[in-house]
């Protein structure tokens, strides 16, 4: 069967991190689950993770998936290397796997690659196929020698190279699959008599030569899949060709991308044709996006559900339903909770949270809508409030059809106001108010003569 | 006389799109209209448009210009292909015309390219010539074969290549000029009698070149040019090369773009020397903007007059006239038919909306000031909004030079505010103040001590 | 000694500015400062900057620094070119200086590269020696013609050139290090007996030959360094090359920007590891940032110090200091001086001026904290605002530790509120409130039944 051990014990040193190599997000995904992602396109029936110091964060992160994990431990007591980290996934391995071995932090490669790699290796009946890359400027890379027949022969390291080999731009990729047997019988044979005192896991290439077997090289078309990464210049340049991945399928699906390059959506999200997104937008989580829906400008939208023919416009969404045809912005905040009905407008400088707006109603300026139930038709005015919050607890306020509330209004909850119900401008309601009634809190306007003039006179400019 | 037929009627399947393909917007403006704005920089003196399904559409956006629209039917009953499409133009086409022929999805197709092509036509006096380009990489495409003295001979598909023909890298682009005569006389002898049972436009080349004419071939130098757009992510890719190409010729004349990649210009708009525009901003339609202004983060400026000096930062403007050095934002939308003088401040969260803002006046936070008219050296409070709405009609408020308008005050429309009049804070003003008076809407502050106390005894935390 | 002569004077007709080119900013810094700050990397101990009519304001732009301005005059009775320039600067030169002599529109040069060229003229004990690059595209450039031992022979501009020399790539930058006495000696034999009538500076590579001498070369290994700037477009261009260069390092100090081509971080900001930046940041002036903090959309961070894990969302801040663990946005704005503490939250639609928010506080929604002393714990509701201007003075207010300022309330500077005091929604308050007691202004709600259905039939809809 196809098994896979997957190398993520690096510490990553040049990531500058306290934080795993591994575990660096890519558009909001962990380096490390983009390969186990690929590996699960290949059929593979089991995978093992050499941990290192991040085991328990790795066990967290795949607590949900069945996997094997095992703690690649790191002190002069113990080997060191890639061949001593997959000796320890040894046991989990049969005799007539085909063990594929890969980097843990390579997030490019593909699923469609690696299960090519893993057909090609399978169908060949190979023992041992190396994955091999061509680079236009090879320099530092470990090049791929072959011998007449075209077989893999070594690697050699570029400081190693002569001027012949130096030439050789087909580079090892540090991924490969090994039969089984083959992989325990040689990982035993690595010796740590090198430079750096480690066991290098390709090494197992002249050991399983030595016993007379042929290796195959398997080249990738698209080299830029197995380009690792190990600083943050390099995460930056890893995360542009996702996003650019990304983005071209929502494209080909018939999603309007304008300037794609500033367009970061996370792989999953569901977008609907002919919507229209421009440049600055963010749409991540558990987010389904309609049919004919415009973003335009600085805008996140996440774990939300966005119907058809939905404007928004320089506005963040969070955990929230917008009904059809609703638009909101520039300038508005849907905080979670929020479930907008069809054809709402939520204005500038609007705040909704933990509220239902029903179809047709307004919050069109400066006005925060929390803990409050809204029906249809109601005209919210500029700067009215929802106070839900006396100190202590929250409290909830409901709003009949066709309301109207005035601006700078507080509407201080638990409040009911009934259809049609009109607060006063800058009206504090406190008790309820009846359907078709008005309803307003106000003192007396005073008109005071000259006073402006006596005001200058008793207050000097300072 | 030169005259143009653009095929248009393509439905563009790979678009998934419920919009027809030529009707797709780049920057802001149809694709479409980019091929007839390029056709009329080579004195074209008819366009012959072959629609689709698109027909009702296409009439719709040219219903200001001469221009004749033929419609392709499709189905079992009618022919098929770009020979049976200009057909459909033949009875527009007279014997001695230069007839360019163009599709409609390929909109960077520049007007002086065109130009140069008809005159290099002309000129030869060629009874057809080809539009070609070379490409790097001419995978897929129709290779130009030509004979020993360089006239055109044949396109031959890249799957019908010899190995020798693959070699070539210049290809047919589709555009063509013939003349009328040769034209109508080929067109009319083009048969289906091929693998898809089309009627080749292309085909009519062998039919002239046996005819006994020679044949000859424009390459054009800027291979984009000729690209046709058949995806969404195509799309993007036309829309960034028009977005250079925008930005570029905005950069020559004198604008600062800090980052043009990430700037989206509508050609037209009209921007003065030393204005510096960062990145994100989004200035569209019938807008002109002065010089030594500064525009930065997610701004957009759409069908306004933005006069010299004047500094928006992440706003939205809207049908609006700003004012010399007046400065906008971070976060203010002046909503369509603001009218700012000069050096006037609209600060955080401030709206206007159809109102005029004399000189120096000032809103600095989190105001509303919508249906009014503002003197000069005005002070409107934070969070001052002018109510304008009843629930069932809207009105219109005065303020007066110097007046001071105090926080979280409502100014109920219509009402008017003298000459340095005073609206105290948190008042609500329903009836007119006059020049030097304090207006004050306010009950007693009562101070219940203890309270709080007693209020956390009776509301236990829930 | 190395001294150097810069030549600022050109006035950069095609930059179509009324500013000086060479005043001209890149990534918040003027394009000559760029030239003069690698010039200090090697060990120059004399700057002669040559000025034109942007002669006074590179005096104020460097009055801070040691430096002698000579001013090139421009009229019929001056003589013209970049000989006549480098002339005005002899009287600083001594003979046995090392003249380094640079053109001040070249903005990308490395400070090492002046280094690793000073080193080789002065190792080699030249007398002249040309800093010459390699263009993949040498069009309209002048090439280096050297004999057959390599050594430098003569310009030759592209129009003069045969085609055997048209193949050459390697190109004069126009910067040099010439010795003094060979410098002063060529200098005074310059004559302008040319086309244009200028005074050449290269020309006195031919009068140093002539003297006998042997001129060097040292080409430059990244040929955009000498780029020079003459459009709008070429400032975009060097723009993107130092945006590129500046984030690169921060990414390799252990930063991550996501999207960095649209990320504009000024050179000298201090950023802590594993902090997050996200494409649309802006990150000026004297701003220090720490570890562990995200920083998502239109955001822009000037002069102002921000402690390890602030979450900062599409926010505006400036001259401000924020604390540990505190979270902004989205939509927020602090102004200059204000200086939040540790946990504090400042929300949507808030701004904060001149003011201390203690620990822990919060600030949600659509408020106004100006000219205020905020202890810990507080709670300022939504539409909340510190009154702190009546018209001709500013006032200060202060509010003790857990009061609670409710919705819409206005604090009327000068006023003090107690610890635990608690403000009712909407209450203007300009009077002291004491610790624990509740402090409300508000009239009676007065409930009107039926008066909507009476309202509208007052009030047709016009």
């Amino acid at each position: 069967m196809n098994i896979s051990i997957i190398l993520a014990a690096g510490e990553g040193t040049r990531m500058k991190s306290k934080h795993s190599k591994v575990l660096h997000k890519l558009i909001n995904k962990p380096m490390i689950k983009y390969v186990m992602d690929a590996c699960d396109e290949c059929d593979v029936k089991k995978k093992v993770l050499i941990a290192g110091k991040n085991k328990n964060d790795l066990e967290e992160l795949f607590k949900d998936q069945e996997l094997v994990i095992k703690e690649q431990k790191i002190g002069p007591e113990f080997p060191y290397g890639t061949g001593y980290a997959v000796s320890l996934a040894l046991d989990e391995v049969s005799d007539d796997d085909s063990v594929l071995i890969l980097t843990g932090d390579a997030p490019l490669i593909r699923g469609e690659t690696l299960k090519n790699f893993m057909d090609y290796h399978n169908e060949k009946k190979s023992v041992a196929t190396v994955l091999t890359a061509v680079a236009e400027d090879p320099t530092g890379l470990g090049r791929i020698i072959k011998d007449e027949e075209g077989y893999f022969l070594k690697i050699v390291e570029h400081r190693d190279c002569t001027e012949e080999q130096l030439k050789i731009k087909e580079y090892n990729s540090a991924n490969m699959i090994v039969n089984g047997a083959a992989l325990k019988n040689a990982v035993s044979k690595l010796d740590s008599d090198n430079d750096q005192g480690e066991l290098y896991l390709t090494d197992i290439f002249q050991i399983i030569r030595e016993d007379g077997e042929k290796i195959l090289t398997f080249q990738i078309p698209d080299e830029e899949e197995v380009h690792g990464i190990n600083s943050k210049l390099q995460l930056s340049e890893a995360e542009e060709v996702l996003r650019k991945r990304i983005n071209e399928k929502y494209m080909l699906e018939g999603v309007v991308l304008e300037n794609p390059s500033n367009i970061f959506i996370e792989d999953g999200v569901k977008i609907g044709r002919d919507t229209i997104i421009h440049s600055g937008a963010k749409i991540m989580g558990d987010t389904t996006i309609g049919e004919d829906c415009v973003i335009i400008g600085d805008s996140t939208i996440c774990d939300s559900t966005i119907e058809d023919g939905v404007i928004i416009k320089s506005s963040v969404i969070e955990k929230s339903h917008v009904g059809e045809g609703t638009d909101i912005g520039p300038y508005a905040h849907l905080r979670p909770n929020s479930k907008l009905g069809k054809h709402v407008h939520i204005g500038n400088f609007v705040e909704v949270k933990n509220a239902t707006v029903g179809n047709f109603t307004k919050a069109g300026h400066l006005a925060y809508v929390g803990d409050a139930d809204l029906g249809e038709h109601i005209n919210i005015g500029c700067g009215a409030i929802f106070v839900n919050y006396d100190g202590i607890n929250k409290h909830r306020s409901k709003i009949e059809d066709k309301a109207f509330i005035g601006s700078n209004a507080n509407i201080v909850a638990p409040v009911n106001i009934g259809e049609k119900g009109f607060i006063a401008a800058g009206s504090t309601i406190t008790k309820d108010v009846s359907s078709g009634d008005l309803s307003i809190e106000r003192g007396q306007q005073a008109n005071i003569p000259g006073w402006v003039k006596r005001h200058e006179e008793r207050n000097k400019k300072k």
